[in-house]
């Protein structure tokens, strides 16, 4: 995230092709959701401009820009095909939001005084009225809060294979261009481009640039521009004469900035959320602007702040081949790690400007995305998912671009406890000790990349021990299954369960009747009963006599299944026991982040002399 | 990530199409890297089993197994096209991991009596020759430690835009079908099929279950199955006969096992690393005896061990609709963030269990990924990401499958912030309260995104304040740069630069010479020294009055230039002075994510008062 845009920061997310966000590509988003049709609304607001001092308020009066959809046609021309049409009314539900807001502003919720405690501000003043409210408080709050009828319907879960019939990038029409540029100047020779990675205004046939044209844009977005309306409530609600950024148009559009000033007019609780992409050089004035507008704003409404500095994305988003390489060569790195760490300290660095714009520390909350999110072990999830194109993982797990993006990403998080280094509690910093991960060999995939991703980490590849598909109780081709009782023995079966199961359930490899079994006997290979001893049964001796004696009929098939049974009993009571002795501090302990744990292979020692005194 | 397949655990990783991993998606992996030649490779292996405890080996034989490539092809006949080839060529590469760990093994490692110190595990014998290092030795060792030429060569940066020239899916031969499924048997009516996500053995056409083809599954993932030699080996070099699981074959087949022995025989570090897809009801005997067997080879090998509950994976793999809706109405669920905690409560009920298979506390790392990555900021990160298909983003940003899956996955970590449960230290578990975030107009499609989720998550939406761009100083169609000095006004520039660049920079809205502008005056909305101070001066009637008066050419060039830069000069300075007290330890607070902040709007107070009282 980046309050300023490449144009002003050509270090921030590096520049490459985007779609539109057009009709078609809205539809997309709204394609996939289920509003209640939107009905009217209206919203007030108020006016009057004064001082930058509290001043007392004039009248609101309705401001009819915000009314709902009055600004997401844009300005296209021509026929509408049907997918527009509907894409245009399931973007107009955008205005729900508000809706639901208005319904919200008339609920039951708490009252400011209920809210509000002891000011830690700067404005001493009005203190009266004020009880306080201690953190318990605040949490009960929530238990009170009545929950907007819309809100509390049972959430509908989106599961994208299913509820995306239609591909959403079909959902196109001949009117949006199949280019790759948001395209808003049909009469430049070249579009303006906006995206959060590139901006660019137009340019038209003599290569004269055309600028920005924000009303487009802005009706493009969905947005709704800033009225004068809206900036007189501003002041009437806040006491504050809007930043000169406000009233000269820097900061010319918005979202639902009604619903904050309706909030902050009953005292109910908000806060501010800004960010940025760190960049290596020092801060320009461009990049400190918006922070400084976003300190004014916290300084009128005291309310908190959080600050995400995404030295992630910056690492992800840079697609300049070259400029990583010079910046590895000027800080010297090796692997990638470094010049993540790279960014993690211009992060640091640029945090120093930001807090220098003068937030209330009281109030704010300033993080960086490596670092605040899992440490470590979260910066080699990022290193390794800039290893992964969408493609790798079409490939590898067959997922489409209708799956979620948490899926595709996913891949990274199962490779990165392959890294040593991302458990700093056992292992400090070394990244050169190799895992081995004993798994099943479906699994596999996951490592595969991996093992490619180690290397261009310069990590260790994790080594493997697969193991085959243990079987139901079946056969080999069934499924056990959590549903089906009778198709695994549980660890919380007792030894009647176990009993009746393998006698009941268990295939066997026998002959179809008792005469048949003796006369040509049965097949342990196929046995389940005899699979499942196999696990267990530390004598091969004895497992080679059983498998003799099945093939030559002289052992029962019920025989067979006793066997199976004392020893899955024996070691189903065994965990049993240990089970019951796991007590909740035992699995806090077995999950301490910050438990030192010896990463030396210790018991090597002997073996290491067993096998010199050997030699 | 689990152990056991699907087959066994149907609440797993749910089903969904799979791609194979044939040589064209295994081409799709290697096709961007850029690893040397593979030389000769000859590992050595041991031979020689003997009993369950500690015995002598024998002598070491070559396993002409593990030699480089022998598994690769498959049973593929007919033409090999051009592409087959060079990925078999290049999957051949995937052996450049053993040569370098070949390497490694004559390079001057860190020795057996340098890392090994005073035993912790179960076995107290030989203890002569220990010396211990203490953590901080353990640091250093790293130090000391020669890294291989291969690993520290200048790491290639991949970038997945520029590095895949070609559409890495489109290398793919006549000889894949194109059919999702991993196609092992052309005589099946129905073929295996074998990902993390799915395993189904092969059907013939009479319908019979064919089971699954473990040796082709080995080849065509490129792995090796475990031989007698490697497994005479292991047991030569731990003292440890093979468990029954590996020497009946469940654990059949490997990857770099034999660096693991390697390894364990000269006393260099590794460790263990398994995982599970927490699964909701009882963990059955399928689940656990991996566990078990990893138990025991952490037993054997006394090294660490990491478990990774995938919670996470859970959560977002699940397609199956149904079963998601019945499990929100079992635990009476409002939003998805209920059932992710469902995910999490099931991981720690799994736990217990796991904890029950035996393995040493002082050894092993336990850890979800909700929770261990990021707490309450995570769990939203999931949430939203499961809400964004990889369409979603593509329509967006313009993202394409050559890009990386960090880069489709970040939006989530974006989005995030919205949503004020992330931050439990300021709101506790409140999602209620919005956010208001201004940011750059280029920023919005995040937001519009967000505010999507939003409504499915039952989240509140974000508000926002959209800004413009900042001009660079050459003009508002110009890019500020930080790579060209005079195009921004940097928070480190003194009041002398300030002078200069603005002087000599920065674009100027008045007539082409003094004559011109004193005659026609110069136009402010273009010039830039007016639009730098309109960010700052308060004072809306002095810009009134120089806008007029530079438009009557009564105002120079000069003269605005100079207000310009006495404001500016103004700002930085205040700006530098409030830098220089920041110190470290002001950061620290502000990223402090244990300090309690105030979410209560204090301020509000005295406006609510101040309202009311002018009511």
């Amino acid at each position: 995230m980046s309050l300023t845009p490449d144009s002003a920061n050509p270090n921030a997310r590096p520049a490459g092709s985007s779609r539109p966000l057009t009709p078609g590509t809205i539809a997309t988003q709204f394609s996939k959701m289920d509003f209640p049709a939107p009905t009217g609304l209206r919203l007030n607001v108020a006016k009057s401009p004064t001082s930058p001092s509290p001043s007392p308020g004039a009248g609101a009066a309705p401001d009819s820009a915000l009314s709902a959809g009055s600004n997401d046609t844009g300005d296209l021309s021509g026929p509408e095909p049907e997918a527009i049409v509907e894409a245009r009314r399931r973007f107009r539900s955008e205005s729900m939001s508000e809706q639901l807001s208005a319904t919200l502003a008339t609920m039951n919720l708490p009252q400011p005084e209920r809210i509000f405690g002891p000011n830690e501000g700067e404005s001493p003043a009005a203190r009266e009225g004020d009880k306080g409210v201690s953190a318990e408080d605040w949490d009960k709050i929530k238990l009170d809060d009545d929950v907007p009828e819309a809100v509390k319907e049972p959430v509908r879960m989106t599961h994208s294979r299913n509820a995306s019939k239609a591909e959403p990038t079909r959902v196109r029409s001949p009117l949006i261009p199949e280019q790759k540029h948001l395209v808003l100047e049909h009469h430049a020779a070249k579009e303006q481009k906006i995206t959060p990675f590139d901006v660019e205004g137009a340019v038209d046939e003599e290569g004269k640039d055309l600028g920005i044209d924000y009303d487009k844009l802005v009706a493009r977005f969905g947005a709704q521009k800033i009225s004068q309306d809206l900036l007189d409530r501003f002041e009437k609600v806040t006491g504050h004469r809007p930043h000169p950024l406000l009233r000269r148009g820097t900061f010319f559009s918005h979202r639902d900035f009604n619903i904050i000033l309706d909030r902050y007019e009953k005292g109910q609780p908000f806060y501010l959320y800004t960010g940025r992409g760190p960049s290596s050089d020092s801060m320009h004035m461009g990049h400190l602007i918006p922070f400084m507008f976003t300190a004014w704003l916290q300084r009128v409404f005291n309310v908190p702040l959080v600050i995400q500095i995404t030295d992630d994305e910056k690492y992800l988003l840079q697609r300049d081949v070259k400029k990583q390489a010079d910046m590895m060569k000027k800080i010297k790195g090796k692997k990638p790690l470094d010049l993540l760490r790279h960014y993690k300290q211009m992060a640091q660095d640029n945090i120093k400007d930001i807090i220098a714009c003068g937030f209330m520390l009281e109030k704010t909350y300033i993080f960086q995305d490596l670092g605040a999110m899992g440490g470590a072990f979260y910066d080699n999830v990022v290193l390794m998912s800039k290893t992964l194109t969408a493609s790798n993982i079409k490939g590898v797990f067959g997922f489409s671009d209708s799956d979620n993006v948490g899926m595709f990403h996913f891949a990274s998080i199962q490779a990165t406890p392959s890294f040593s280094n991302s458990f700093p509690h056992i292992f400090g910093q070394r990244d050169d000790i190799p895992a081995l991960i004993p798994c099943a060999i479906d699994q596999d995939p996951y490592f595969l990349l991996t093992r490619d991703s180690a290397d261009k980490l310069g990590y260790k590849k994790p080594c493997l021990l697969h193991s085959k598909f243990l079987p139901a109780l079946q056969g080999s081709n069934t499924k056990m299954s959590a549903s089906n009782e009778n198709s695994a023995v549980f660890m919380t079966d007792d030894a009647k369960k176990i009993h009746k199961k393998i006698r009941s359930h268990a295939f066997s490899g026998g002959g179809a009747t008792q005469e048949d079994h003796r006369a040509n006997g049965g097949n342990p290979d196929i046995d389940v009963p005899y699979q499942f001893l196999s696990f267990f049964e530390d004598d091969d001796e004895k497992m080679r006599r059983l498998a003799e004696e099945y093939r030559a009929g002289t052992l029962s098939t019920v025989q067979m299944k006793d066997e199976c049974i004392a020893k899955l009993q024996e070691v189903v009571a065994e965990f049993q026991k240990r089970r019951s002795e796991v007590t909740d501090e035992v699995v806090q302990q077995f999950q301490d982040p910050t438990r030192k744990i010896d990463p030396r292979p210790a018991k090597k020692a002997e073996a290491a002399t067993a096998a010199t005194s050997a030699a």
